[in-house]
């Protein structure tokens, strides 16, 4: 079975915590600033969310009939014992970060020199605010 | 029309550089060590092949027959065009910093305090060798 990505065992995460729509997901990511960490575009979160019921990861709890958005999803059991067994590893295990600027930087031998160095120069302007 | 995610834009990076089949990207993937700051699993690569071309991004340019990983893709003139535009955008935009032991660390209150300590105990001394 494939490891949970970083934006699955984020969703996980926060389905052992309680049960919780996706409306209440958006909510709770927000409000926590998951984004600063994670990779989680808002539509990204019902793909997730399928992708862990199909894995018997997660399960909808609720009335099929209520509209995408407002059906809650809990944590299975075995979704628990997952969450927990890919929480312990990437605390142990050291891991590659990730910034968006370096794929851009591996990129940039297709842009012409005068607009790698123009990017470069806003980024620093942004930086020092 | 969605912002490309890091994996889109590094996977049509390399086809602007020149068409390549699944294979090759796979290899070359491996050669520069795109892992250490992309995410972007084996079978991800077709995944993101899919979604490339079916935005015009990228097109196949083989024999329909080939085995899938042996079928070569281009970038197209719109393809170049957004993987220019979103380098320059990355390249001058600060943004987050992606690290899996942060996904952990904010899932760790569902585990038990002493498998937490183990779990970050086991990291140090990977991190000292």
């Amino acid at each position: 079975m494939d490891a949970l990505t970083d934006a699955e065992l984020t969703i996980l995460g926060l389905l052992v915590e309680h049960p919780r729509h996706g409306y209440e997901l958006e909510h709770v990511i927000e409000e926590r600033g998951v984004r600063n960490w994670t990779a989680l575009g808002f539509s990204s979160i019902y793909y997730v969310l399928d992708k862990l019921a199909k894995r018997g990861l997660i399960e909808a709890i609720g009335p099929r009939t209520s509209a995408k958005s407002r059906v809650p999803f809990a944590a299975t059991e075995a979704g628990r014992e997952q969450c927990a067994a890919a929480t312990r590893e990437a605390l142990a295990e050291p891991s590659p970060v990730r910034a968006r600027v370096l794929v851009a930087m591996a990129n940039s031998a297709a842009l012409p020199d005068d607009e790698v160095a123009a990017g470069l120069a806003e980024r620093r302007a942004a930086l020092r605010g």
